[in-house]
């Protein structure tokens, strides 16, 4: 059965476990205030060029993300969403758990434009209304599209003008930096955002992120934040050890990049083959419209979501790559589609 | 470095490793639908002996404390507790932070007695008040005391009196099982509780706890609440084959057994040489007071816990066991201990 | 200065003073638990003609829709809206203070359709979105128009179809009762919805709503849910008689029936003056496009809003009538209308 | 009937509801942003002799302390507590509900000690537990006893040791400044306090709370607090008249002074009888022992509450004086009490 479902459907990249068994009988202080988790620290900063940054380990993204925007906000304080976000669809209300509103725009692609801030903010005026504080974006998005260096500066400096902060959710960070049309560096997200993520799960760890917070007015006291909503790792050496080994050369990037480019070689021969893609990505979330009779029958030798209808007779069916990925799953994908699209041409 | 700090200290038993990396090539489906959760599911369930339950594996066990008692409680409905219990003192709010007051009872040797719970009943008597919902226990408790088969069948009873649901915090679930005074099983654990967590965290695997809902009004939705807080892992299947690897044969109570076994060989060696414990533990903590010039000297020689002063001239110090911990660390310890007796003597 | 600002710019019916005043000695128990919270009761629930069901007097409306709300559903539970819903726009993120994510459905009307409702439960499908539980209407909506009785019998039908509770915010219920189009009564929105609330605060008392819950299942402890929230007024008593007030006779309807006819009056006259309405009310909320230099000129002579832009050389004004409004008031407009409709006649 | 239950059973002060019906026609910008609520705060800070404070109404004292705490502390904080707090026994766990944790102290007067911060501080050490950011006190306490001027300067000095913000309760403030034994100005409590209410509900009039924020770093954005907690009253208008009335001579001062001179009378009686009291009291709050005959034979012509058993033959019965309280009232309570002291010597 081939295997487009997501991008953490193995265990970790083998680096990955052979550092997690190699450092197992060390005896270390738990919550990560061990050996690795420091050593980490100082490994990432150092690959962000920011010496003066605040990294915190927690062991998956929604647990992220809301432990992130509920420390950074005030009751009455609220966050600006894509209505495709993370938080806005797939996160079961978590930050509305936390007692904040979701104010979410429009977007097909996943990406805020500047001036819909504005727009925002021009109907935010008092106090019968939520006060608008934070812009919440994925880079890479749920739509696999990027904000590059050029679109990211826009709209910091649309932050600035309406004192908002913007925090980047990073579960595919390493797609989006690596992708052909990105021009952004680990500095850049860091200058650019008050906080961010960088997503392990989904780049070939076995589970964590990594919260790194930028602006020194949200550092304060963010551990309180971490242990009471439970993402305190008694075993934080686990995330330490993951990191290291991430960051000690080059793996992180070199999964991306390897995703990335699976995905492309997916996405070009999609398109060469005649099938309409949803969007145009750059990184490795690939919609691709399907007539039901051929998602009926791929689905039978590969696991893939395509849960939401295009129209009455076709499905929008998302597949993605990952770390894992080789050229022969691709290459077998790409087989199936053609065949099935020969023999379905009718829908052509 | 002697290392009586706590038991979780070391990364996991070798086995847990072994299995993570033996599966780690398998693509599975996400967010603990994976077939190895669902074997560990139909394994646990055999073991505690109970068909019927519904069990999900959580990354941590605040994480753990707090979804459940969210998801089984109204706004309104409150937590009685031990002021000794671990969501009283060590979760930082956890369970307030989800909008439950905790109802604190006296104790000093962590456990809660049935007539507390009428105390507070007494208390309770209209809307101007919480309305008492549910009682929490650690078995065994924060203070290596446990909760016997009697003792949790008057509990229990008392619970049912008041219509109370009990909610057992298992983190040290096998430690309360296993210990030389314990006739408790499993079973009666899922029989006499209406929730419950089996710890993996501090009995040898890298992370985990398995929630088990024994009272079918709790099961419904449970799933939602999980991934609200945060605590739907993407790779769910690392829960899943530890939990396969603890239960498919006696592993699980083998570390709990060792590691008491450590402990009652380091208690009664303390005992022998004339210190004096806080409390009488079961398990693996055990309090113990130390004049404060014997606490500074073992200090540079073990790490251990001494936060609290016992008296204006000693401390209490906490020596926890661990499944890692060997014979030879007790003998060590112990050696120390009673070189620094013979040193200050005049303390005794 | 002419006021169509709201229907809360005055204190109260004379006749609602008259009561507080006579009974202003009399020595009552707290809480809600007086002689005239109870007869209050007894009289609405004889005017619903609905023995059966649970009565609560709350100071204001936003408490009243987070209280109630709030009270009825578990964490992972969500409320469908109107985008225009009172919570989705004026209430400060109330609900979702309270934990609860808003799921919005456009509306440019007020109304939602029964339709909407599928299309929202269709997008739900599991534990990684929120569970919609709730929809929340406004009868009359923020936009002046009403539910009638059929339509609200098919939004019930869809509700029940998909195991959801219909919460009525009835702020201006008299309103939708009493108006022309009108068919419905209180029997009927007890009969039809899970609960809702009889609002008094704009319609000629000091202020007050009255919670009805319908619904067996919804009643318990939600005495405990008024307290914990705040609205639980300790002279509760002022509640229960201005509610007798209203209700011991027609004055309730009597104060929305003139209301109503002032706001048909000055709608028609608005018509029939030339000037275009943004949408079709049948109740006391009048949306009336003005062109920027009448809107400047008006401002001197009346109070209304007119927040929003229409296009860029009008906005949208709000006009709106109460139980204090009189004949004179809207001849007044009107006439101030037609002057300007005539220096500025190049905008028609 | 005698009417000893609380301080809040009759409706207002003659002088109040003139000055509401006076002011009844007068047509006012809704939510508190009317002339009658900016005349009171005009005048309220003149009282204070402060010009830089900020002022809020708000309909009812738990509604103002769950907004004031909850818009004051970030997530992780905590509120320290008597045991005997209102928020501690008496509001449903209104401050757990908006997510923090109470840390309660002994106390059997109400007071809480400098030392007992202290205590509390040397707990909270880490990101393990709540960090302690705020002091809740009530001036008057729910026992009836005051802090004196003295007293709450060493708590502000212990405040300002620890870092943490000093909130009072004001409920009973005015019995508190005007009360015998008590140095006390408004001004005092200013400067002595971050914020603090000004209770107007149980000191003659309707409804009503003066919330004063005098910690500049607190008053920002508060009306959105008010707001989203369902405390902003749309005819916020009825809380500037009675904040007028009752400050605009020496209203709210002469009222709470009859309140404690009623209850320095029946104190005194109660004394001279020989009955035992639970503390002792400054204000209106009379804890008595009654036996329990003479408790039952009591209940039957006086209204006072006598929920909880001081031993197996006697309870401890409340009275409360009031603004209301006439001499002739307690004069015919210390006649049955004394009456009933002589039927049932025995227990003397």
């Amino acid at each position: 059965m081939l295997f487009f479902m997501n991008d953490y459907s193995e265990g970790a990249h083998p680096r990955i476990l052979e550092a997690i068994t190699n450092t197992n009988n060390v005896k270390q202080i738990g919550y990560g205030l061990d050996e690795y988790c420091e050593e980490a620290k100082v490994l990432l900063k150092k690959r962000i060029n920011r010496g003066d940054l605040d990294i915190h380990f927690i062991p998956a993204g929604t647990l992220t993300n809301l432990i992130a925007i509920s420390s950074f906000l005030k009751p009455y304080e609220a966050v600006i969403t894509s209505k495709l976000g993370h938080i806005a669809v797939h996160e079961t209300g978590a930050i509305e758990a936390t007692g904040h509103r979701l104010i979410e725009v429009a977007s097909t692609d996943g990406i805020i434009r500047p001036e819909q801030i504005d727009e925002v903010m021009l109907m935010h005026v008092d106090e019968h209304m939520v006060l608008p504080r934070l812009v919440y974006i994925s880079n890479a998005t749920e739509m696999g599209t990027i904000y590059d260096k050029e679109s990211l500066m826009k709209l910091r400096e649309k932050c600035d003008e309406h004192d908002l902060l913007l925090y980047i959710d990073g579960a595919r960070l390493g797609n989006a930096i690596t992708c052909e049309s990105s021009n952004l560096t680990l500095n850049d997200i860091a200058n650019l955002s008050d906080a961010f993520y960088i997503g392990g799960t989904k780049n070939g760890i076995l589970f964590g992120e990594a919260l790194v917070i930028c602006n020194p007015s949200l550092k304060p006291y963010i551990r309180y934040s971490i242990k009471q909503k439970g993402g305190l790792l008694a075993k934080g050496r686990l995330l330490g050890v993951q990191f290291i080994e991430l960051f000690k050369d080059n793996l992180y990037f070199d999964l991306s990049m390897h995703t990335n480019q699976m995905a492309d070689m997916l996405k070009n021969g999609i398109i060469n083959l005649g099938y309409k893609l949803v969007t145009e990505p750059s990184t490795n979330l690939i919609f691709t419209v399907l007539p039901n009779q051929i998602n009926d029958e791929l689905k039978e030798v590969c696991h893939y979501e395509a849960e939401f209808p295009h129209d009455s007779s076709s499905v929008e069916a998302r597949f993605v790559t990952s770390w894992a990925t080789t050229e022969e799953d691709v290459h077998e994908l790409l087989e199936h589609l053609k065949l099935l699209k020969e023999k379905y041409s009718e829908y052509f």
